[in-house]
């Protein structure tokens, strides 16, 4: 655990008029601002292509700030420390500029030379950018520099590891934070937390005692905005290689030495090298995509996939993929994790559903005819929260038994402060906690994994497209996954508080 | 499983007149009655001393009805069931005149010679009863005969085995119904429907992941108006050797082959076989006893056990145990069983608390001191439900722990149809299903296991009585039995709704 600190830092953000630094980072800066775990001693300097006057900016931050927090305390005195440099990123001369201010800046305001470097904007300029800060002596001598790279981390193994070995020339691995803003969610982080400090759990958390483990992540959303690049990317990329899997991983790893950065890392990083590779028949047999059709959703007709704008009428990218993923090591053999995610499914809801093996032998049979099994389901989003499927005793003359819920739902305790993903990302980095970033290992492996399912569904144009209507849960397909090996998807419902 | 039935019968109440009778017995029959659970083919013949005239009875039974279920429906035509008999229980003529009545009403109702005899009255004459019922032939030749017998059943082993074999002249074991009507309660019941319908439960039941198991059943009230009876008894007795004895077998018995009455019984039995006995300084070291003093209960003032009615001024009777029980067998080795039971104490409560054992290693010691073991708490009375207790992440920046509680409340279900203990165990014993009553094995174990116990306490005076205050939650010397095994008592508090 590293201690709290206020750190000290110049935070350099590249996209800083686009929509992840208006929607998250510049709220989450103010958040960690109010409460006080930022020092005076900062500065934020946004990069963009356009120009802006600085007060144009800090109008911007400010327009963001009331937007998305919806308070005005203090407000002025955060804008004064933010300033804007327009760049073209790949005009090496531009980055001289940007130097001066950084300097100045550093001087200024006793930054120490601790530098955050921040790109939020299109993949394509990472490598330049970070070339560049090297280059042009961005990075200082004194303090720290940290490079922030937003998802997509590459398109395949290939350009992954093509992008890594060109930020790598400037950056060194651990100066390179990867966001999965999953990893920031207060209930995947609780994962963690779930196994490793309660007796009772880890004892069970193998295949001895659980039967399978279903992760849904569902989405009521169509592409949006983002049909251009969704064309090029497919659920498979923009979701299970690094969402996706990196649950899989917190939820299958051995128990850490210590909960350091290295060792938890290091337990996920076996995790992902245990995946069985997937490659011919298999590949069909354990993933399924769908692709939305219009619909109902959430009370609203909506259109389907290939007639959203800026995607082929004819495309063949998957908006849905389920999977079967199977560990192959002591702990996980025989253990299926089922994996789905989507868009325009009937609802939003991130949980993980771990299904228990049925007991031995069922002392009730005669007066039911199947027991429910024991579910403990982690509620990521928007609920948050436990619950533990039981089976009891129904009320009344005979021994008969009926499931009941156990609950524990932490909006209720204090979610009204819980901090937002990106605001505990964005203070992990400015302390130097890389725990919830993702190792390049961990994205090598992912894409490793996830990579012949890619070239197959690229290769085979997926004929029953559009397979699935808005509002529902996805093709057929996808129950008939679990259906041949005997199971089913446990709902995705919200977390149920109806016995309390 | 016996199936659901309506059985026919005769019957008999000794002790019609009675506080029990009038409070539990007419009501639960009235219940039965109402729920159709009672074919139209029944009658009841109230037997005490007192001359009472018919209708003097069934205004009697009415008014309990009226007291105590609240409504009046079919009440006539539930009345009109009802008989009185006056007799001399010593008295052998008397229970000839009682067979004509008996012999009348089962011919009249068509009872098919199904007979229960309740004896709801002083243990003394248990014996007599049985054996006059059997020598004046009110046994029936064609259809079932049932005894049941009240607590308390001896006052110590021997004068148990010299009531038991007089009794079993008259009837065999398995027409005896030894009441303990714990066994009745909802949640008792539910502790094996708990253990046996929970895949994630039974892997954990023994010594390798327990710590230990609190079972606890305080009462606010003082002896009241039963000071004579409590003299000569104390809690020990009065509440050790059955319901807390029994809801101990509960919780240790190996799963049973079948959930049938023999099956079960068997399983219990084997529990109370492995009680580790006690023997000289053992006692002293594994039970403590406690006398209550004046004090403030429910805001009242009330006063010593030594002041009350029919009460020693210088008694030496217990009206609080704590006891640390040890099973010796392969599941338990090693696992202390705490028990407490009281008068006056802090609430009114029966609980079970089952501790598990602490993690092999606790990864958050840095972030929290000690990190909270995990519990299941079964709440019998007066909440019906369950508790887990679990730690989580503490919501925010760090890693921290935070322990949260999961509840499932019985009574938000459909509580308010479930049976009171006297009504099943009536049922119970009308259908002929015996499982949930007290066998002479477990009877007898229970007073082997408590005779010593009991002796040694007869023998010395205890001179720090009285040794807790009224409204406390006992002697000092409860907490220190579990301080020096390095536990604590965990708080008997309501089932907690907080988090919800």
């Amino acid at each position: 655990m590293i201690e709290n600190q206020k750190p000290t830092a110049l935070i350099t953000i590249f996209g800083a008029t686009g929509d992840l630094a208006n929607r998250k980072l510049y709220p989450s800066l103010y958040h960690l601002y109010k409460k006080d775990k930022l020092d005076q001693k900062f500065a934020v300097i946004g990069v963009a292509r356009r120009e802006l006057m600085p007060d144009q900016f800090q109008e911007q931050v400010r327009q963001s700030i009331l937007e998305h927090v919806g308070t005005n305390e203090n407000l002025d005195e955060f804008v004064s420390h933010f300033y804007y440099h327009s760049l073209d990123v790949s005009n090496t001369e531009h980055y001289h500029d940007l130097k001066n201010l950084v300097d100045e800046l550093d001087a200024h305001y006793q930054l120490n030379g601790n530098r955050v470097f921040y790109l939020a904007m299109a993949p394509q300029f990472f490598g330049t950018i970070a070339e560049s800060l090297y280059k042009q002596q961005l990075k200082s001598d004194n303090g720290f520099n940290r490079l922030v790279i937003e998802k997509p981390f590459g398109h395949d193994y290939p350009s992954a590891k093509e992008l890594n070995d060109h930020i790598r020339l400037a950056f060194s691995e651990d100066e390179i934070y990867r966001i999965d803003h999953y990893l920031g969610k207060e209930m995947v982080q609780n994962i963690e937390v779930i196994r490793f400090a309660n007796a009772i759990f880890e004892p069970l958390w193998n295949n001895r005692f659980i039967s399978n483990i279903q992760v849904t992540s569902s989405e009521t959303l169509g592409v949006e905005d983002r049909g251009r690049y969704y064309e090029g990317s497919g659920a498979l990329r923009d979701m299970v290689q690094n969402h996706m899997l990196q649950m899989v991983a917190l939820l299958a790893m051995e128990p850490p030495i210590r909960l350091n950065t290295n060792e938890i890392r290091s337990e996920k990083v076996k995790v992902l090298r245990a995946l069985r590779p997937l490659e011919g028949d298999e590949i069909s047999n354990s993933f399924v995509r769908g692709q939305y059709n219009a619909g109902v959703s959430k009370g609203k007709q909506v259109k389907s996939y290939r007639e959203e704008e800026h995607v082929d009428s004819n495309s063949n990218t998957e908006t849905f993929v389920a999977g079967k993923i199977m560990i192959d090591n002591f702990r996980w053999a025989g253990v299926p994790i089922y994996i789905r995610t989507g868009k325009r499914l009937t609802e939003k809801s991130t949980k993980i559903v771990v299904q228990f093996k049925d007991i031995p032998m069922n002392l009730y049979m005669k007066t039911e005819e199947t027991l429910n099994p024991n579910l403990l389901v982690i509620h990521i989003q928007p609920d948050e929260g436990i619950t533990l499927h039981l089976n009891v005793k129904k009320s009344g003359q005979f021994v008969e038994t009926t499931p009941v819920k156990l609950n524990f739902s932490n909006k209720s305790v204090d979610g009204m402060n819980t901090p937002e993903a990106y605001e505990k990302l964005l203070y992990d980095c400015l302390r130097g906690d890389a725990t919830n970033f993702a190792h390049w290992d961990e994205v090598a492996l992912s894409w490793t994994y996830v990579d012949p399912i890619a070239k197959a569904w690229e290769q085979t144009k997926e004929s029953s497209f559009p397979n699935y209507s808005s509002g529902s849960m996805g093709p057929d397909e996808a129950d008939k996954l679990l259906e041949k090996d005997g199971f089913h998807w446990w709902p995705v419902t919200d977390l149920d508080v109806e016995n309390c």
